[in-house]
């Protein structure tokens, strides 16, 4: 078994890096924070022994020797990087569990057949640099190199500009080797678990996502002294659409989520009625068939509205993943481990989604969820407690090592 | 008559100072732009051989004396400040017709039994610093100087740093002097002189406004793992409140106008529900019983809309002035020189708020209209034609000299 302890003061010394404003982290995708942590892990990594590698994209890869080099190894993590908002835990619950389950293997001497790489993937929240995800999609493949390079944050800053200033651009080729395997332990983000009063979630699957990036183009003009039939308010119609989302996910719930979380608009003056509006649609569905038809059903519906203001619009699909079904031979080792250890678990679906999500393309994978308090994350507040981090790292622990053989 | 050639390269000399992006200014107040905008109008002043003085709140009296200096000055002017993305025209030709007035009786070797006043008032659009009309508030009485000089801009900093900053703090007393008339020209900002195409608007009220700053609190949670019954979403809540505001104008249109220009959503990402929203309503009416009504029917509709979505809210009126009517013998006034001048004209009623609107309060006060382009402002293609320019600033000679007395 893991230590629980060590665990909860690993966790607790990375919230240092970036703090929040109330107890959480700001510590986003290739800021000074992100460095900063990004060095702290690697010190960390050093002292377990383990050699670190970068690749190409700034993802981490901190690999402990298997008792056959030839072998290709069993990854566990997740990310370090945090919302503008987030919480302790999502990501860095998955990347220091993983550190702890090797310094667990150093305690007690073990060698295990198949390598173990503690991974910490670049960029998976997507605020700065949309979209969610970024590198471990570059990893499988799903992304070009140099469009990731290519993505701008708010102020024009590209995510590749931003990997050299930080000095973690590294050597290593993104993706194109083989791997036994990948865990990725994670908060739920979700209420099920706690609801439930369950130990461990057992991830079998994946929601779909939709990213839809909208531009609505009206004409800027005094509030005051033009007369309503005369707006053509962007303003407005970001209002009818936001509406419109809600309405259709609300239509397919609880098969379906749907919200607008991002919104600018232009110029964003009292007394002036907005000329353009840009905000981004998030939409999921753990069934391809339902986001698909929300898709279709949002775009008929931003035309509509469109064309009832006299505004056009444009839209950029900025983000996008299929639902995803985890490789079951790793879903079987999770739930095996869980069982064996005596923890209560139960299969569940992920509302979010994960680096794991994208692995699952090139390499068997699966996850292993532990509960967060009143199901919060993307929130300052978000809480576990520490004996869920504990049986969350010990079911890891089985789960890989049972993978990478003794 | 005014050299209408003269006050066109003025006008345009100005719009060179705090460029747009696409042909229209951004001078906002008090920035570094507004500050060398404001010592080019000083500077011509001194040219034509006026005295100005500043008041405490920054506001610039050029004075050109009268044959009886005991008598109280005739004031013409309006403001040099511009939204973020405003015309070269709204408060400017206010304040550069004024300045050819002066020139012209210069030209003419006229002098006035009254004195007269070129005024450039300070933070007119609000923009930056709520509530507009700011520093013609204070001079009549509206507002406490100290309140004014404590409102901040989205920065955090405050109106009395920022005069102080740019070297226009002045020792004048805000206000508390008699005032023979004041008038000011403005282009119209709406539609209706060019639909009729007529030349001058008589300005014979001005529309009421408030401004209600809502906050909207509700939980930020993640986009896709959040069950829909569960969340708390500050941006729906703002997209309803923008709808009401809508469906509240058009009930009263065309007697009233409403609209959300100013939005901000926290913390503005693609995967988090809005935990809070911040946004401005503007509501406007002649009439203030429609005002009142309008007001009460909005506060009703927040609190039904955020109990429906179990967020709370807090309003503040950050902007108020009640419906004016102008005084009866400077609107004859300006309608006279209108007539006498061989200019088409009708009665008209400001859909925008002016400076004038609150001197109206200490002292007679009217106001001169000039036609622009499709009625639009708050924008950087706003558009007049010189001899709409001319047109306007020849009524307000007339106006201002015949009050003024030879
Ligand atoms: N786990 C997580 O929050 N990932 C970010 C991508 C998403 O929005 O699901
Ligand atoms: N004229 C003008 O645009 N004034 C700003 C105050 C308002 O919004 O009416």
């Amino acid at each position: 078994r893991i230590n629980g302890e060590r665990l909860w003061d690993t966790i607790a010394a990375m919230a240092e890096i970036g703090p929040g404003v109330r107890g959480g982290n700001n510590r986003q995708t290739l800021t000074d924070a992100d460095a900063e942590g990004r060095k702290l892990f690697r010190r960390w990594c050093d002292e377990a022994g383990l050699a670190t590698t970068v690749d190409r994209m700034g993802t981490m890869f901190a690999r402990r020797a298997g008792a056959e080099p030839d072998l290709p190894p069993v990854m566990i993590g997740s990310h370090l990087d945090t919302q503008p908002t987030g919480g302790r835990y999502d990501g860095v619950l998955g990347v220091l569990g993983a550190l702890e389950v090797v310094r667990t293997l150093n305690d007690l001497g073990i060698r295990t057949r198949h390598p173990i790489e503690v991974v910490n993937w670049t960029d998976e929240e997507g605020t700065r640099f949309a979209p969610a995800m970024l590198a471990s999609g570059v990893f499988a493949g799903v992304h070009d190199l140099d469009w990731a390079y290519a993505r701008t944050d708010a102020a024009g800053k590209t995510l590749g500009a931003e990997l050299e200033r930080i000095g973690f651009k590294g050597d290593a080729p993104v993706g194109g080797r083989t791997i036994r395997a990948l865990f990725e332990l994670h908060i739920e983000q979700g209420p099920i678990l706690e609801d439930e009063g369950i130990d461990i979630g057992v991830v079998t699957h994946g929601q779909g996502l939709k990213w839809l990036q909208v531009t609505l183009t009206g004409k800027e003009s005094h509030t005051g002294s033009t007369p309503m039939p005369k707006r053509r308010n962007a303003g407005l119609g970001m209002a009818r659409v936001t509406e419109l989302v809600h309405e259709v996910a609300m239509d397919y719930q609880p098969d379906a989520v749907g919200a607008i979380g991002h919104m600018e608009v232009y110029p964003n003056s009292r007394n002036i009625i907005p000329g353009r509006t840009v905000f981004t649609i998030d939409i999921r569905s753990p069934d391809k068939r339902v986001l698909d038809e929300m898709d279709a059903r949002i775009r008929g519906g931003v035309a509509t509205i469109c064309e009832a203001l006299a505004i056009s619009h444009e839209i950029e699909q900025v983000g996008h993943f299929d639902p995803v079904a985890f490789d079951p031979a790793c879903v079987k080792a999770v739930r095996d481990a869980a069982e064996r250890l005596g923890y209560s678990h139960r299969d569940i679906v992920s509302g979010a989604g994960h680096d794991a999500c994208w692995i699952n393309r090139v390499a068997p994978t699966a996850m292993v969820f532990c509960p967060c308090v009143d199901g919060l994350s993307h929130n300052e507040d978000e809480l576990i407690y520490p004996e869920w981090a504990t049986a969350g790292a010990n079911v890891l622990f089985h789960a890989a090592v049972e993978t990478a053989g003794i």
